[in-house]
């Protein structure tokens, strides 16, 4: 078994989502934390298919890169040496992965990575594409956590002109744990905390499956970020009394006008910032960006399993005869947005217009 | 013992919130609902205290009836038979009752009215002086039920307009649970379902207490009005995807200049409702409305135990080491509110005006 150098996933975050142990991905559980820290063992494109769909790891960006893993996990577990049924095999993979989760786009901007990559090994045998295979989807993992810290970067930029000491409001979780570290939304909070600018970071709880009260808490306590945690009905109360200086968010989508898919609430939470004037920045990822999607009405947003509403950690809070719904996310228009971070460049509106000048200079 | 006639109780409501059965007041345990149908029996007043402070019965109207209950226990347990200690005992009853919960107006409301009974029955023995309070209680419930009727049929009109069948949104319970039945919000969608004219009910899981997907949710389901349950931070979702019609909800204390104190999260919906132009309705009997409070900065916002938001019935959620908050209460802006309904009429703005217009002719 090869285990890779992983001091740098412990570094700032103290938070390791996911260990690439080939042939093995193993995955934080973010089903038990904060309560139990223990780790999910992918040993096949199945295990990596049954992670995504039940949430053993979740976030745009760790998605991408589980997704990526499921695909080296595939090469590495074929068992067989005829060429043609092996590259079978992969696209096969690729279409199962495909269909785990449809909002976030950064799993099929994974799998598309692994497709080109695919398509272009024509004469090498199943060994050497195997190792390619496994290298690009470790330089996507590498390539995710130098994001991450560019982020963060960038976020400190938005905030320079700002008070000394910030009051941000986050949801869901858009960390390290949605991430290959560092995070994304909690990038700028962690860069922004290193700079002693953090006063406080109010943290919706994030029904139903409470993604903030359980990963970002978790997160922000193993780095003493001072924060407290909010039932998401009292965002629009703290806004009302000054306590959010600026509402800073990840994204799952974001349309090529700027409409930005998250985890439902978001949506909101831009309404109210937009109501108090308070600045609201998405932070993500260009692979986020999806710029065939002409606008957010357009993302596909995924309805999940009514028990994640029926149930809070397995305790039944509404009967079977009740009606719930559980859509997992929602979009927040462009016109609510102030600012895109992302690797590049803070994007501001028109964000149409950036964004396409963006991706044709790439 | 003395039983009341219940039968009013049960008719079209199907939820008995309060059972008086002189001396004690029996509270259906709202903690309890919708896996228990137990009742809490009150048989002092520090019973009576502890119901409302730890939400045995909460909703405003009923807080203040059960707290004129509370002052009617405390004269029939009355051990004596000196007036001028009977007379202390009733006013240190009315001061204890006024600690237990800051926020709704209608425990002051009734307790106020306990208090000028009591002032004007100098010379009465301490049995004429007790029949006269107990006498009181029953009109205050009585009353209140009354009144919840009126409420429905003033929602009415309001909708007399609308779409043949309307997709409402609530939050919190404003039902026959928080009133001695039939209730405020719920009195207007009862009637409206009465005409079949609701197509569906939204019903906000309202965290941390849960009294949208417990108590509202149990109410609907009793008299088969259609609704689903989502998490709070759904509503916008719902909104934006022209799945609500209207928002209707209840209050705790509403400003002489309109401004609405309800359950937290109220606030939010309010904003969300006027960003996508969905008329917002409060509905609430005239005794919520506090013409000595001048606006809503003014409305005493009760801050309760952290253990509600750290827990899901009884489920620990966050650990006692991270810090979390838990305002009770916000207040809707008045410019949010399309209209406030009360048993006189349909308070429309300029609220003030308006509202100082119906308190100036009683």
């Amino acid at each position: 078994m090869e285990v890779r150098d992983l001091s740098k996933y412990s570094g700032d975050s103290k938070v390791c989502t996911m260990l690439w142990e080939r042939p093995v991905l193993k995955l934080i559980d973010q089903r038990k934390l904060p309560f139990e820290e223990v780790y999910f063992e992918c040993k096949s494109v199945e295990d990596i298919g049954e992670a995504i769909v039940e949430m053993v790891v979740r976030g745009a960006p760790a998605i991408g890169v589980t997704a990526a893993y499921g695909i080296a996990i595939a090469a590495l577990s074929f068992d067989g040496s005829q060429n043609g049924a092996f590259i079978e095999h992969l696209y096969k993979s690729i279409d199962y992965l495909s269909k785990t989760r449809p909002t976030a786009v950064n799993l099929f901007w994974a799998l598309d990575r692994m497709k080109k990559l695919i398509s272009g090994t024509g004469g090498l045998d199943t060994h050497a594409v195997t190792e390619r295979i496994v290298k690009e989807a470790e330089k996507i993992e590498d390539d995710d956590l130098k994001i991450n810290y560019m982020l963060g970067g960038n976020g400190l930029k938005v905030f320079e002109g700002a008070g000394p000491r910030l009051k941000i409001l986050t949801h869901c979780n858009a960390g390290a744990l949605a991430t290959s570290g560092y995070g994304t939304a909690l990038a700028v909070i962690r860069s922004l905390h290193k700079g002693g600018r953090i006063e406080n970071v109010i943290v919706d709880e994030t029904r139903p499956f409470l993604q903030g009260a359980r990963l970002t808490a978790w997160e922000l306590h193993q780095e003493k970020i001072p924060f407290f945690i909010i039932s998401d009905n009292m965002a629009g109360y703290f806004m009302s009394k000054g306590e959010v200086d600026a509402v800073v968010v990840g994204a799952d989508r974001i349309a090529a006008n700027g409409d930005s898919a998250n985890k439902i609430g978001t949506l909101s939470l831009s309404v109210l910032a937009k109501n108090y004037g308070i600045p609201f920045y998405i932070v993500a990822p260009l692979s986020t960006i999806d710029i065939n999607t002409a606008d957010g009405s357009l993302i596909p947003i995924e309805e999940r399993n009514e028990k994640e509403v029926r149930e809070v950690l397995g305790k039944v809070i509404i009967p079977e005869y009740m009606q719930v719904r559980n859509p997992a996310f929602d979009v927040a228009p462009a016109d609510n947005i102030t600012g895109i971070i992302t690797e590049a460049e803070v994007i501001y509106p028109p964000f149409d217009k950036n964004i396409k000048k963006i991706f044709d200079s790439m």
